[in-house]
């Protein structure tokens, strides 16, 4: 009972909003695989998205900031709203061990989470290397899974996170991905290999190529990546000023 | 006290839960101007957008059509979420007139009004002519107003009106809109207009005409508009299936 995580619980003061939970997709991007944050529970060995609740003082962003600085390690992290889960069943659980666990802790009432909660969907696009995972009171592991390895989730953590698939999916049609997810400088391969674990499907690579530059958000250095087999690929980074622009106004710009 | 609407509100059964609120922002498009409806309060004079609270057995989109069908009298609402509100100061308010109003009613607390209450917006895409604006147990008056003479609006309903049509400018780039907002056949030019009115410019006439025939989601028919000076424009009418496809995968199509 002496984890950093419960120090951290206990310090905070003022309850949380009854009915409101947040849950966070983190996406990470590694060794060519897009990856997801998941919590190992205790007590039922379930797995689960982070997440947590609104304290009376606080925005959902400044809670879901909290949660996830928690989690991650990370104080700026790149985070969206992208859809609220409010099924009225969706929250129906045995409260019994989670609450015994929690009884003498932080939460308003003991029987907490025999209630029923609508929650806000967030979704996180993190550098991989840059955080370091951190087990919450109810968990006793938190790890990066490969998004085609992910199992049952506790409640509807899997639509939610098919929510946020869909979501992000949408979003490469209409704006830049990938300034969050990768490194500094990375390959043309290194970029469409992110594309293509989004999307779940292999893209070709000249017209990806073309299409991609056509979109002005790139600058090719004059540097190779080093250490590979065959013939020193170029790096890029994007275009920051470039990458606003598309993210504010779509990447086929305005009307 | 004996109003079609309160009628209603006796008949319904269940609590609303706590700290959860919803407002819709509902467009509609008549006579070349973008509207929005909006409520004035009985006691206090202000004005408001259409809002609600969600029952222990509805989810918030089941809630938000029950709101809209109060407001509007339709049945079935083009209704997307967009973003939740919970600044923790947004709803800070004189709580006295309106909880006087709705003491007896179907509120759980006497003082309802006098919590905190995180917001789930809609904006709704309505057809004007369909549309018979009722106003709820609190108001006196439910009318369309033009987009640019919409003054100050209660709590942060400005700001929650801002971001809906910042959403549906970015919306313009990726996804097509009209079909909800148009009569079935409509000419280019009210097309345009629609764009104009949302994007709050003028758009070139030609490259508009060009740019939205290209996505292939407009059929020309053989009829024109009556009853105009000049020529006698031609009437267009969107084809469903490209529309359906546009909207799922972007204007732009799949990576």
């Amino acid at each position: 009972m002496a984890s950093p995580v419960e120090m951290d619980t206990k310090k905070e003061s003022g309850n949380y909003l009854n009915h409101i939970s947040l849950d966070c997709v983190v996406f990470g991007f590694h060794s060519n695989q897009l990856k997801v944050l998941v919590l190992h529970m205790k007590t039922t060995g379930e797995w689960a998205l982070p997440g947590g609740f609104v304290r009376g003082d606080e925005s959902i962003e400044v809670a879901a900031n909290r949660v996830l600085k928690k989690r991650t390690g990370l104080d700026e992290i790149f985070l969206r709203q992208f859809n609220v889960f409010s099924d009225p069943q969706r929250s129906n659980r045995n409260p019994t061990v989670v609450d015994l666990l929690l009884s003498g802790q932080d939460y308003p009432e003991a029987n907490w989470f025999d209630q029923r909660f609508i929650s806000v969907g967030f979704y996180a696009l993190v550098e991989f290397s840059q955080v370091q995972p951190q087990p919450d009171e109810l968990s006793d592991i938190c790890e990066w899974v490969n998004l085609d390895q992910i199992s049952k989730l506790i409640l509807d953590h899997n639509a939610i996170l098919n929510k946020a698939l869909e979501t992000l999916r949408l979003q490469l049609t209409f704006q830049p991905i990938g300034y969050n997810l990768l490194p500094e400088k990375f390959t043309m391969s290194e970029l469409r290999r992110l594309y293509e674990t989004i999307l779940g499907k292999e893209l070709d690579r000249r017209n990806f190529q073309r299409k991609i530059l056509a979109y002005d958000i790139l600058i090719r250095l004059d540097e190779f990546r080093q250490g590979v087999a065959h013939k020193a690929p170029s790096l890029y980074k994007f275009n920051l000023q470039n990458y606003q622009k598309a993210l504010d106004e779509g990447l086929n710009g305005r009307w």
